[in-house]
């Protein structure tokens, strides 16, 4: 006996889809995850991965589907245009874009501009809204480590604006494709918290990443990190860059991560480094940012 | 009729080899370029490779070789232990590893540290003395620009230390191998100065790469820089972003900038958006490096 699904949630993103069926009070009933990325789905096929992921769940009961991420990209299903910050869930579920008429919508992303260079969100918003709620805060500092890091000040239930960190595809970059491939060994292991904390007091110090870099070879070269403790110092390099960037509300800031446990213990772990303290959500705030964005546009 | 030749001089890089011969005064004579950099040559290689590049130059009368560059790492024909500054022509030519003494001679790389990270330079030890004594002075801030570009300080004569910044290898990176490579055109075509100038000012700013690499992405998907420009933005960014790590000595800073002329014409045009001015030189800086460092061999 299983209460009756109200929601369909979606997060609908570049590599995987995941969704998941809510009750009318946003309790999670089912979660199911597809390797059906936005990449993956010929042009055309959006509606049937849709139905293969959740048409049993609206055909059982469910009333509406919202789904978040790039499926609302000009690469996905139907494109939801950038809705300007300062933005909300009132501002967002006013500017769904609807597959069907308040059966099917998608969540648009959102734009701010800094000094004339525009930035972009396709999904963060729902987890950054939905981590909001569930901390029954109003105000904060959040942060998405990723691929693309994204850092988004929100006041009063508002995303004010935000910056993206292009952080774990620089790592990327540098530790398979750069001259430091050579040095670094062939796989990362566990990371090495002293490795890790040096690297961000490296960055932290400034110089920049250009030259800090270049010191993961010359360590290597005068024997002065071991190699398997290489790859936790690069990490720390970068994932320091991105903190360096911030101005952080002096040493007693106060900050959401929201992502993997792994990601998220690295940049707790770098915070500390600056004296800030870290709280850490996962998936759950995907779930309730949907939930609530739905009840918004009702 | 020629002038006869006194020294041989080497600069043995990683992907090539280029020689000079002299005459006493130093006046080069005659040049050659070969496609033999070290990584070609295969082990035990070298003496081959060397007296095709200039053994008759040797036989004819020069008294003496001096190779500076990647000839002398550990990958190259004999290793010459990296020399620590600060180090001026007496340091270097007191250091030389012979191959044949007093007849053929590899220059030292350097090495320094800052805040306990070590870095090292091979090669452009011999252009920066160089053109120290080819424009008559004992002082001055040098930068050789490249894949891994170097600042180097000098007081009285001797390079006192100097930063590594992976410059050029990260505009690669990101021009071939980020998501950038799906916005960007196919060649880079003409440096748009205009642009270029944009994305010097975008990193002196502040923000950080990670961040402003990411706006090269953003300002096109809302039509903000054509495509064309966008090489030219991505380019500004990285340089505007090794200058913004410099401490620069004021607004009326003087460069000396040392390397191929195209390259050191976009250091000089990023150089102007802070108010400083350049010098350019070129490979004359490297033949009068090494006979200098023969003289004080002597």
């Amino acid at each position: 006996m299983s209460s009756k699904g109200s929601l369909v949630a979606l997060d609908w993103g570049t590599s995987s889809l995941r969704a998941a069926l809510l009750d009318a009070a946003g309790t999670v009933l089912e979660e199911r995850s597809l390797a059906r990325g936005i990449l993956s789905v010929e042009p055309g096929g959006f509606p049937t991965v849709f139905e293969s992921a959740c048409g049993d769940w609206l055909r059982d009961g469910a009333s509406q589907a919202i789904i978040g991420g790039m499926a609302g990209s000009r690469q996905g299903w139907l494109e939801a245009p950038y809705c300007a910050c300062p933005a909300g869930f009132d501002e967002i579920a006013a500017r769904l874009a609807w597959i069907e008429p308040r059966r099917i919508g998608i969540v648009p992303g959102l734009s701010c501009e800094d000094s004339g260079v525009p930035d972009v969100m396709r999904g963060e918003e729902v987890q950054i809204l939905g981590a909001l709620d569930l901390l029954g805060a109003t105000d904060g500092l959040f942060v998405l480590p990723g691929t693309h890091s994204k850092w988004a000040r929100v006041v009063k239930g508002r995303i004010e604006g935000f910056s993206t960190f292009m952080t774990g595809e620089f790592y990327a970059l540098l530790r398979n494709r750069s001259i430091l491939a050579r040095t670094l060994p062939e796989s990362d292991g566990a990371l090495d918290a002293a490795a890790f904390r040096r690297g961000v007091e490296q960055s932290l110090r400034g110089g920049g990443l250009l030259h800090n870099a270049f010191g993961v070879r010359t360590l290597s070269l005068f024997d002065r990190v071991a190699a398997d403790a290489l790859p936790s110092y690069l990490s720390g390099l970068v994932i320091g860059e991105e903190l360096r960037a911030q101005q952080l509300p002096g040493r007693d800031a106060r900050v959401v991560l929201i992502g993997a446990s792994d990601l998220t213990a690295r940049y707790a772990l770098a915070l500390e480094v600056l004296g800030a303290t870290a709280q850490s959500l996962g998936s759950e705030a995907t779930w309730r940012g949907l939930s609530r964005i739905a009840q918004a546009a009702a």
